[in-house]
């Protein structure tokens, strides 16, 4: 998908709502345990009473490797039937994956021709070389960490390096890098007032905005300090949408969740027409 | 495992060999392809061949990730196969994962637990909150990068922060992170001379090294300027050793550049008694 046809979906959708897909199977509803595949079961009904709110969905990767073999098909299972039944979708698989040039090669590869995801999100610590196989590929887009929405991120993201903080020279470094156009951040929601100072060294980039609401992050801050000419923002909810309910109606809960948001998006970007 | 084991093995075997089972299946031999699961009869054949000369095995997961499902049940069918047949064998997967907390619980599952390798690497980039919960498994090690053998280290690892590198900072700072003593850390060979400063810092962590061979880096100085008083180093190679040949012969011309290495190590073992 191109970055024109992402732009285009949120402007027919009035959303730029991420769902994330991050699922635990302890914590979804016990009656879907009988389902052959509960987590994908799971997805898909959440898909299915979600996809027109949003403009994308995040599964992380996490969530299915930890079981193994079954987790790895039922996030192909996922993904296979975002793809076809909503090519509209913006998908973004959130493997945080860094690796030597070659071996970089292999996970976008893994992400991009195996699992036909839109985009990956990627780790910045090894450098250019490690993204660069990445950025390669055609229509396709790498979604660089750059401030995270953890506590961790005060441990090495916001020290000073060189006269500025790590994940702005993150930022800079990143835009003199091979096909840098396909390349989004993630920024995370907790610290709206950075938002700023990113918008000076990326004004255009569409940035993945994680820790609105379960995180305690403020959606109308993040847009008003964030938000780029053509919009440049997907705001990530996980746990606060797809753990809405636990009972028999988890899909319609979801969807009332994800409804709030994109509700909250429709104003915000009505607002911007004015 | 524990890290008293490991070093009863290196004593043992006179090794301290760590063999990157990156298997990129346009480069096996062609004669495999004709087997059900060619990665895993690669991985099987290499095994067989070379577990007496290393200590360690260590596949990166790009190389299963790529092949999709059939990928990582190549994966799940090695691990299990050397910890089947060689428990004394300390396994690394090379997976440098990170992420906010309770998804990196989720990795450190899937890891540890699912897969039961002994090791894992990650990345620092998100801090403290994103490997604690990797530190948490006992007996289980966690493998942080440090200073990586690729050109893009210098693209942030070794610049400066408060005063001193990155890399450094991450080194430091890890240590006071709840059950560091179960970190070691990825030190790349080929700049040999770091391996001084770096020691002053974690005197005693085994440092996980790639870049001896293919990547240009040189043996004798880093045991030179890395070794601790309980050697502390698990040099790894992949290529120089997996792909010695293309032809029927394979694995025994992997085991015979394995064994040069592995005579290399025990001569230096030898003149440390001294």
């Amino acid at each position: 998908m191109t970055t024109a046809q992402l732009i285009e979906q949120i402007n027919l959708k009035k959303s730029f709502l991420c769902i994330g897909l991050d699922v635990d199977i302890t914590k979804i509803p016990p009656h879907l345990l009988e389902e052959e595949d509960p987590i994908f079961a799971f997805n898909k009904a959440i898909i299915d009473a979600t996809h027109h709110l949003c403009v994308s969905y995040k599964p992380n990767t996490a969530f299915y490797e930890a079981y193994g073999l079954k987790g790895w098909k039922s996030l192909e299972k996922t993904i296979n039937y975002i793809n076809k039944n909503h090519p509209e979708i913006f998908t973004i698989a959130d493997a945080k994956r860094g690796d030597i040039g070659n071996t970089s090669t292999m996970y976008a590869k893994a992400f991009f021709d195996d699992l036909s995801f839109d985009s990956v999100t990627v780790a910045p610590y090894m450098g250019k070389d490690s993204v660069e196989p990445f950025l390669a590929f055609e229509d396709k887009h790498t979604i660089m960490l750059a401030l995270t929405s953890n506590q961790g991120a005060f441990d090495f993201q916001t020290k000073t390096v060189d006269g500025k903080e790590l994940y702005k020279q993150v930022l800079e470094t990143s835009k003199l890098w091979k096909n840098s156009e396909n390349l989004m951040y993630v920024v995370g929601a907790t610290k709206a007032e950075y938002f700023t100072d990113i918008r000076k060294i990326v004004p255009d980039s569409f940035l993945l905005v994680p820790g609105v609401g379960a995180q305690g992050g403020n959606l109308q801050d993040v847009c008003k300090y964030g938000m780029s000419k053509n919009i440049g923002l997907l705001i990530n909810s996980s746990r606060g949408i797809i753990y809405a309910s636990n009972e028999l109606d988890f899909a319609n809960a979801a969807a009332k969740k994800a409804k709030e948001l994109q509700q909250e998006m429709e104003e915000i970007l009505n607002q911007q027409l004015d």
